[in-house]
């Protein structure tokens, strides 16, 4: 394992530690439970955004704590869900009385870490709602889920409902649109390579030189099947086709493409993606108004990237252009 | 191989072809000869920046065209420079009648292709300045370089060059405190995996896997020396050291600490290298008033990073938070 750490087990709170340093004037640290809040949180009169997992697929959610996206973020050990002891006092501490919402990727571990949180905090009289991602159209139940996996709709979720939040919506409204987001958004992924979990030393699992995985986890978990490794533009068109077949999109919809690479891959090769994905979805008719293209969700130092459709509303365009300032997404702020 | 690419002879063309269709509010792809203008290149009155070379190194240099950074990127081949025949066009695009500078990485085939066309260019009437970047501590005279190679640096000098070129300052001016920053800036790299050109199939160089290269160049050149592999705090002091001995700053004095990932580093690792970088800045007597972190200038799916300090004054402190709306740097607007 070649890695730029130190101690394999104190990557995560020394990652952390780091991450607050350089964003002293977006994020406070909490080392212990470990959680991150927005610096000027609780806002007052705001609803409250929490997210959290396992760490390893940064930015995400760390790189989305500020303003205009979440209040606060929860990360556990690598690969590994964060637990109730750190998402009560997250909940808590960014409460302003106007309740929280969890946004929560569909793993079994951080379904149920975070449940209990929020009956934890409803005991202590906070409104806390759960939103649950699941995008993941490439297999239904996997490794560590029942149902689908939440994988690059978090994102979109997290930035839709945030600005929701930041403009002043209840927490009605909050909870509202992002399960709409959830509702009409779908994703699926490829590795060309696996990762390693610092404190396992050893990659989760192997790929010959000439093979692939379609419809890989962001944890390296088991996708549709392994094939042999095609060209960008049949790989793209492997990836989008059940992802529209899921979504069924009308004629002439509006649609957020985001292409997302996995860690190790370049720069050059999400926008080969990209070109290929905009293409298609051209040719199924429909308009790309708004993209994202690079690591927002990533698995660690795989190679390989994920696609993802949003099918968009005039609401959610308004709420994706309003500014954000986060340390991975920032704009008109 | 195993890339996410369709012809390894058109990875550069294709993936630029995505970018422009991603970026479409920001960057004109001219797709023969192959250049990127600002959209609404030429700005009246507005000194051109226009910066380019080899491809494989993103989001350098594409990624910052846009409103305060480049009016214009001229992207190579893979680790090649860009030919004379393209980077007169950008040149001539960009000019406003106030002149242009051109901001070189040294690398013996940039700085001749950039200074023919500079040749070119003063022909047709163009006032073109050449500012040369060279601020890799790790070696005098390298695989491709007479001299100091240009690395992370140049992501710094175009950001604060871009800034006073948009804030209306002469040619003379922008000129002035490009070579400023790249007096008062210092880099240094690491590599722990090599890369692999597309159409050369095969990793330019191998490390053994216990095996790291000190001093690495953007381009996998050799550095000062293989060593075995040592925890992130030993390798950040590494890197450091020449650094601080080369810039010999004195105590109290303010900098901006960069770590850029080489391209298959998560983004974890570079954080932890950030605390490091830091800490061991503190120890110097040194304040850390700006950061950058992540991956702005790399080396394909290279694994490493580098490590690049620039002593900060008031000025470049003004010019550094000014807003900047590229692809790759996005604030304040």
């Amino acid at each position: 394992m070649k890695k730029l750490i130190n101690d394999p087990r104190a990557v995560v709170d020394e990652a952390v530690e780091g991450f607050g340093l350089a964003h002293a004037d977006l994020v406070t640290v909490s080392a212990d439970p470990l959680y991150l809040t927005r610096k000027d949180a609780p806002v007052a009169g705001k609803v409250g955004l929490v997210s959290g997992g396992g760490s390893g697929h940064e930015p995400l959610h760390a790189g989305y704590v500020g303003r205009g996206m979440l209040d606060a973020a929860v990360p556990g050990a690598v690969f590994t869900s964060p637990t109730p002891d750190a998402i009560l006092p997250a909940t808590l501490a960014v409460d302003s009385g106007a309740g929280v919402v969890h946004i929560v990727k569909n793993y079994t571990g951080d379904v149920l870490n975070f449940e209990t949180a929020a009956e934890l905090a409803q005991a202590e009289g906070v409104d806390v709602r759960t939103v649950l991602v699941n995008d993941d159209v490439a297999v239904e139940d996997s490794l560590y889920t029942a149902g689908r996996r939440g994988v690059g709709g978090t994102v979109l979720v997290e930035k839709i409902a945030g600005a929701a939040a930041e403009r002043g919506d209840s927490l009605d409204a909050v909870e509202e649109i992002a399960k709409r987001v959830n509702s009409k958004v779908r994703s699926m992924g490829v590795a060309l390579s696996g990762c390693t979990v610092p404190h396992a030393g050893v990659p989760s699992f192997e790929l010959a030189d000439d093979e692939i995985e379609i419809g890989i986890g962001i944890h390296g978990e088991p996708g549709r099947h392994r094939i042999k490794l095609e060209n960008a533009d049949a790989i793209t068109a492997r990836l989008l086709s059940p992802i529209l077949e899921d979504l069924a999109p009308a004629p002439g919809q509006r649609v957020l493409l985001f292409v997302n690479g996995m860690g190790g891959t370049p720069q050059s090769e999400l926008y080969i993606v990209f070109r290929a994905a905009s293409q298609l979805l051209g040719e199924a008719g429909l308009v790309v108004e708004r993209n994202l293209v690079g690591n927002y969700i990533t698995a660690l130092e795989m190679q390989g990237c994920s696609l993802t459709v949003l099918l968009l509303d005039d609401e959610m365009v308004e709420l994706w252009d309003a500014p954000v300032h986060t340390a991975a997404l920032r704009w008109g702020a």
